[in-house]
């Protein structure tokens, strides 16, 4: 960390600061210009507060150079973690497809689909029991029942289960659940965080809508300094000035993520996109791009096509969606 | 809520989804012109999922006319609402000053700040006791002791008090506090915004730093649904790609919404810039923007000046900004 | 097109309006709801300003159906449009690749490079002899020195050349390029856009840093509408909030282009990521998503690597890199 | 200028670095701490290319201490600058008002425009004559014709009159205009504001939509490096994701911008919000941070105001507003 000092700074003033620093169990190196006055700071800066630090009168000007994360940190994990969720591994090399509704609506909708997206080739069966949405006057999710068919499904088909937790208070009935997702609105939930980083479980953490990437690694962090390391990211796309599509899909994420952590990296195209023509150009791009995986929304009502997700794919697109990735990933090797 | 059929849609679909509306509880019109088939929904549309809609095979576009909230909705509601907080009132059409430090850190510092900003005529006191921090490294507040520290500072100076909420967990400890804060990050915290419509207790409400104006008010309409219709709403900055500031401050916002809802609107101008030095030009802007109130850090350590928030007053500067605010609220009577 | 008026129109206004729309030459069905009353504008409406629309004081809202390119529009023009540089054809289903320096430096710089890309399996050569750069005291490109030696290396390696104009009064230096590029900043310089149109050349038309889609395609129908019908659109990264690359490379532009429009889409890694490392995994994603070509830095100095560009690649790794974006292409197939 | 090296970087690399720097004129200071190694450069680095620089190989990160403008640069410059347009004097203190329609249409709507707006006090006279339109087929203004009308309106009133430029050989028709304005969408056409450096003419320079307030005072600084100092800074709202508001209006650019530059800034709270009743709050906004003067767009058609602009005023509203401007104004001292 590189502080420049205003030039109206006095020695003492100076001094204080180094003790500041001092205490915080950084050494500090001062480096006198012919203008200007610099001072590197030496050690774990992690801890530092870069705000309190920028807002100080005497202070110029920050440039940090240590990533303020460690556990997420690529430079003291150099190897790739491989997170095991049921008998799955993700980040192993061999990208794994995660499919099935955005919401768990009956016990037969959820078990046909698990049925469907298994034989099409998913691993990981998704599906939403509690619901974020921005209206109160929308259907929020069947919640705890939701939870109980998702493990019907999962006893049927043998999946794993990943779905969506909202509150702390919800976390006991996530025992049997194999991956807890923490939705992009909650990434700054930092309560919740904390929570998920007492328990030994896979966390699928989405990106904020308007999350930086670091902001989304200093959240894998809390969740990791907790004691619970297995965090997977998922790029869900961000909020730009574009309305063409729900959400702008960063595919850059991925390399820039894998080369700043050792984290497996997911892609959810379905939510980025909000369009199911979409779907497929974008997942094979995500592939084509490194990620370890994706997650995408899959229906299967044919009798009632009318009301289904303008993002989800039927059983048949997606199965013939999974074919033409399979020839991607083998086309990186 | 006009609906644009495609042009490939056949009569016993389009009956379908007519009585699907009709099911939902609106009258359907049809208009067939030359080329394309409209749907006219008429009726109350709120509880409508409009991506549901617009993700039908046989829609094409989807107009909604009436906007999604109802009890924050002006049109329904003319009057301005004024809300009570201790005994200031917020809306009346004078502004309202809410001041005092970022984060609780003593007795001392906190009943000294609220005398100060009591001397220079703020009328609620700020300061955080639970705070959201990026990193897991840094300082999260003193929380419950934070709480008590607050409750003694107004004990001592007659302030109500302001305070962030993080977790439902934590609400019991809120019990003589006289608003409630829900931070940008939990703005679209919809597990906490319901509880917080079943308490009795004015809410301030900020805006997420990607979340639109409507969106705002549909979390405002999450907590009045409940039955807690005492909401502010609170402009802080929205997230661009400008970096001059730590945010855009989007002034136009306090118009938009005092023409959109009847609730009263407050500006943060310290979060939205993150600089003292643009405190004072954007909190005189806010106030002949036509804002109800504004929520300004002020801090009260000279003696380590050093360390202070780069986007905290003085109690000097609070009072001669507070001086030149009445001037500008004087102005536009 | 249709308009909702507000409910306190007039009869009188409302013929006031119906009159104006059918000077403009559409027809006008009125569909008065029991609440709302909506006039459909049918027949051609891309000419009618939808913003004066808007500011008219009767109308409460519009909605578009029609989209307002006619020419650049794949629903009058199912077919893709094949253009034709050089010998080369682009938008014929396989992917082209554009290689070139950042600047034109001297003719052995450029030469060589063109004889490397052209090794490694480039198609055409770019390099840039006027610069748009942000200060006035950086170096402003070789101009027209530049282009006699983009000239040079084509007469040596027979590679078609591509290269950005800045302004009309440049074009005559363009009589023997084979493709004219318009930059992202010039993307809504409307006047050249009108004089590009008039003659018979292909133009590489770039997304503006801020642009909408609709813009970009409204964009090339200012060129197209000119008589000058051989655009190629380029997406190359948008401005927002995130800094890990220098622009978010919006890769479903590639998909959504292609759908509404006909013309060849090609995408900049370089530009939109501003990084070396990332250009490889984003060409091979741009290329899955469905991208008819690419246009890619690589520089040509070992001996003064250390001033080399952060987002150029060697040689060796363009050559690399193309061998794997053939497998990728044929993985597609 | 700090340049942190990586660690791999052997020191004939170093040296080579600083042999570059050298050469261009700065002179550099090295400090090696126990893990990294720092290079200050020393000087005038305006003309250094920071993104050059952050691609060498041996970069780890560049933090610029020094601004990148020179001639619009407070620090070298602390008085504030004040630009004479006509006989009105823009930055004296006393906010300017600048009023007029957004089209040039006829002899006697320009004329009667002018007469109403300077009685209503303002200061000095716009419309369009060239106007950037998104669209090829929406009325591009009457060009020389609308210039001929503006000069007309100058002679009537006596108003100065400042109106839009968009390419360079339009210039001799501006010879009489007082002031030529700079649209958003070419305060990146480089090759245009070396033309306007090269004049005698103040040049109002309109913030780009997606442009940073550095990128502005860059902007600037081309005019003024070529000569023409006198240039007037103009917030107009930038995107982002919001749509309440046709763009955002950053009033925090107007106490941003004065801070850094010693130049003249106004605002178009107009085309920031697209709305005409959100102008008369942003214009006193605007004041009350600190503008020098407004730009608003006034319309004059009763018989036809179902097709005037939404975010004109009429006259009358503008006369009301411009006693509460004065009364903000006043407030203000």
């Amino acid at each position: 960390m590189i502080i420049k000092l205003k030039n109206s700074t006095t020695e003492s003033q100076k001094q204080q600061l180094v003790n500041w620093a001092e205490n915080q169990g950084v050494s500090v190196c001062t480096v006198i210009g012919n203008v200007d006055t610099l001072l590197g700071f030496i050690g774990d800066t992690s801890h530092i507060d870069i705000e309190q630090l920028e807002a100080m009168e005497i202070v110029d000007a920050v440039k940090r150079i240590q990533a303020p994360y460690k556990k997420a940190n690529r430079s003291f994990h150099p190897e790739d973690t491989v997170i095991t969720v049921g008998d799955v591994q993700i980040g192993s090399g061999k990208p794994v497809i995660i499919a099935g509704p955005c919401s768990v609506e009956s016990e037969e909708q959820i078990c046909n689909i698990a049925k469907e997206v298994k034989k099409a080739g998913a691993q990981i069966l998704r599906g939403g029991a509690f619901k974020p949405r921005t209206s109160p006057y929308a259907f929020q999710g069947l919640r705890k029942d939701g939870i109980t068919l998702l493990l019907e499904a999962k006893k049927e088909t043998g999946l794993p289960i990943v779905t969506e937790i909202m509150d702390i208070s919800q976390l006991s009935l996530f025992d049997d659940i194999d991956m807890i997702q923490v939705g992009a609105r909650n990434m700054q939930n930092f309560e919740l965080l904390k929570e998920l980083g007492k328990i030994n479980k896979p966390i699928l953490l989405k990106r904020g809508l308007s999350s930086t990437l670091e902001e989304l690694l200093m959240s894998a962090e809390y969740i990791m300094s907790g004691g619970n390391e297995q965090v997977i990211l998922c790029e869900r796309g961000i909020r730009t000035f574009e309305r063409a599509t729900r959400n702008t899909l960063d595919l850059s994420a991925v390399p820039v993520l894998k080369s700043l952590s050792h984290l497996p990296v997911i892609v959810d195209p379905s939510h980025a996109t909000g369009k199911a023509n979409l779907v497929a150009p974008m997942s094979r791009a995500a592939i084509a791009a490194g990620a370890d995986g994706l997650i995408i929304e899959v229906h299967n009502n044919p009798e009632m096509a009318l009301c289904d997700g303008q993002q989800s794919l039927t059983p048949a697109a997606f199965a013939e969606l999974k074919q033409s990735l399979d020839k991607v990933a083998a086309a990186l090797c």
